[in-house]
């Protein structure tokens, strides 16, 4: 998980516990029916709302986006240009001992090793990337849904609450604990929004965006190889569709 | 009825049901007057705003659009390409003894025997394309309508409620009971907004997107058998027009 | 009227009649100072915001739009081909004799009759077609701005009302009252916006762009019926700008 | 000051105090310390938003836009087309003894009789009308800004009030009282939103737009006037970038 | 700081402090509570939101674009042309007599006088405004950002505040002062975004594009003097990309 994910979520609840549990009676602020109206409602929407198969992945899509950070572009040309050398120097076959952690990187060049037709690697590189991003923005759309759901029945589980708690209205003593009661639902479905969908659809795009311009990276750099294309001018490529502060710069080619 | 709807509307309402009836006095969630203020300010001003005949397919159209899910795009994709192939081999007339399930499809297959001709066959199947988009367009519509109009005329039954509550205050002892009942017109409208028409309308816009990209990939097919086209060619022609991960793969055809 | 609005307009009403009538003391529903601080505070900040003549206009233009329906447009394409060839068997002059009931149509036939320019009279009907659409547009902009400053104003009155009442609260027996009292402003304002303003600013739209649609086929005909044009190639030139499930089909031209 | 704007004003703050003063105890309804949040607020901001120079000059313009109405453009179209005439006539230099009344179309003769460069009259015009419309659009902006920020510092204000009102309650018998005086801020920041800065920022939309037209208008005649256009094609292209139902109609032109 | 900026902060503050010092029990709006929730909540979600750099940056460029105004273009303008004098009088080495304050301006003489190629030059002054525009907007959505999560935590604090209110009422005395501290979060969210973050994202966007416009302006001038461009051209070509009322006018040019 990047640092300040971790950071934001750790602070964020860590202090609403605090403020909770510094309280009286911190433990009514588990409220079961509340909890079943507005979780209940959120996933119930959205599923009405999603194709059940994206919504299952969604989470894992955004579970893996937080816990796996993207690597710096600059990294990526350097690795990539590296590979480029090597190919150029000891033949392409001989880049299977030098296999990349990156998974993407590692399907190019496992097939580049295997000698595939280059159109055919281009078009299954792109169909990758292409699924990637139809996930990803689904992953952001779902997350976005939630975080206008979620006030939407923290209201609904407050009106049931205050409908449930006027109707029994005789012992006035009970006001005070049934409103209390009513206005979790509020409570559950503004954290759940404020804290956590909105902040999450918004960082999932950056994420997004910067997996994305990777794996394009990644693409072009294992395209040129398999051309075997000059590494100097590959590195130029590269670097080209970076922006500027992003690139491995070479001051030799310079002033 | 597509499963994710199915599962959402019944968790939906079972766990609102279940919330409800383990409260008190659960028969008071059903207020006459209140649903009438509601559904009845909805259906009102849905009147006003939409062209009548309008309304009365938008509930049809989706209904429709919930209970038949799309045919996966791969499937229609090889029941073109083997039609195409038996056109070549026995002859376009001897379709009639295969005739798709799909209505669409049938339809313009029906045509191709027929004899009609291209351009004709063209036209009608486009003219059928667009006046399902407008019907599909104009449910969504609608059903975006109904998930403003809804909190709306939630808030208009509670206002009636509120006043008709403290005009005749005179035994304290009635205060809860009538807010209570002042209440769950906001909640009618709160739920037929959250759990229906938003994400209902959200889902008609992907169920759309859905079934307007095949029907356009069945008329290309179609239009493919009609200048008998080679199926090969067909089949690499209406993939083009997939989105990768949709696409049949023959994978002689590569590396 | 179109049906669909007054079907709308009176079940709306009627049910919220039918609502107060049946509660309890229903004459407390009409208060003058939340009638005169709702309507006087739209009617204020309309005029602030639009032009007087505009305002003056609107109302007109929207009652008219309501109680004039569009007429189909595969009626008018039969129309003018029907004039069309009528001005070709007769002689243009002869048109006098059957003037159509349309007052736009019938602007242009009288034009062609009295012998004018053709650029005249393409002039005199675009002119009259922008000057219509200019109307329209300030229209439906006058009722959405009245969508928003009704429950403004509402919210106004109430505050007005509240402080009133916290102001003279001596005889807690005057709360209630009090209270019902402050609240028929805003329910005042909601329902201005919900039932009226924002289904009428909508469904004006629509209708505008029917008569626009309508308006500007016409203009197409007197052109075609001006320079002679064969009544066969008139209406395929006017059903092509139609679509498709307006066009008028004659089925002898294809197939 | 537009004849609608001054009785929008009239009416809108006319029915407020009708209202108020009919009311029990109506100066509750000046309350300083609400009017100092409401207000300051509304300063703060806008000079924190904006630079101070624009938010010195916008009240200027905006009741500058208020006072002087634009003048009708076939009035403009009327008088450039006789200006070109008298110089055609007379001569450039003769122009002096018939100095035109706006300001903007005196800057340009002036400039003309002056003798000056025509590249430089239209540099200088063009200059104008630029600033112009920088000072217009800050102006609308600022309105816009004020139209937020109004009712938001109304809500700081009533939640002063009500802290300040639950800290103190000793005596139940002042709750009434501070009550509504937390609500003056709420009832301020409505007043200013609702009734003057939204729709007096449509309207300045409004005016700048007609005005922006009208400079062109002059700016284009000037600049015919200073080629010695002739006059009667000077009015067909003034004519011609007007909206129809502006244009100065020469019949004998036509038909 | 900008003298606008200054005053708004100023008078803002000293307003609120004002009001709520001359009312009951002013020691009270410090609730160390609802500070914890609404500005830890505020950090929190801006931690998750956005990338922790952008984040630890953010404040000091804001606060560097509120204390360092933007040089007026006309001086800059002066400044280079008067370079682009001196250089060609003097020689491009004499420049570094006369280093200018501006930090980008003299960083583009610098490498001018150090003999750095010309493409060099423009790459790196290029990567320094792509550089500072990004951390611009990064800066500016942050503060958007916050000026939604603000009110948004407010609402979450005042519901924690509000359920342990309703919880432990037993001495009805304690009633006041529960409401009045959980309203304290509700203040705090609003003043922090209606007095700071929304009219501060304001004034960066539009600090923001005065900054590079200059920045354009002086890469503009740097070239021109690399290249050895007339003084007069230089003037006239930087003129040319200023708003009118920008230019420096040299009269002797014109009429």
């Amino acid at each position: 998980m990047d640092r300040g994910t971790l950071i934001g979520f750790l602070l964020g609840l860590g202090l609403l516990v605090l403020v909770i549990a510094l309280g009286p009676n911190p433990r009514i602020f588990l409220h079961p029916a509340s909890l079943i109206v507005v979780f209940g409602g959120i996933t119930a929407s959205t599923l009405i709302r999603f194709p059940l198969s994206s919504v299952r992945s969604a989470f894992a899509i955004a579970s893996r986006a937080f816990f796996r950070q993207a690597a710096p572009p600059q990294s990526l040309v350097t690795h990539l240009v590296g590979l480029s050398q090597r190919a150029r120097r000891e033949g392409i076959l001989n880049l299977e001992r030098h296999m990349p952690d990156d998974q993407f990187m590692r399907q190019g060049i496992r097939m580049l090793v295997d000698g595939a037709d280059h159109q055919y690697i281009s078009d299954v590189l792109t169909q990758e990337i292409h699924a990637t991003q139809e996930r990803h923005t689904m992953g952001q759309e779902i997350f976005r849904f939630i975080a206008t759901a979620a006030p939407s029945f923290g209201m609904v589980g407050t009106l049931i609450g205050m409908v449930q708690l006027f109707v029994s209205i005789k012992d006035p003593a009970g006001i005070g604990q049934g409103m209390a009661l009513s206005l979790l639902s509020t409570f559950y479905g503004a954290v759940v929004a404020y804290l956590f969908a909105v902040p999450i659809s918004g960082k999932l795009e950056f994420r997004s965006r910067e997996e994305m311009a990777n794996k394009k990276l990644i693409l072009e750099g294992i395209m040129g190889i398999a051309s075997e294309m000059n590494p100097g001018q590959l590195e130029e490529q590269l670097n080209a569709s970076l922006a500027p502060r992003h690139k491995t710069r070479r001051e030799g080619l310079r002033g």
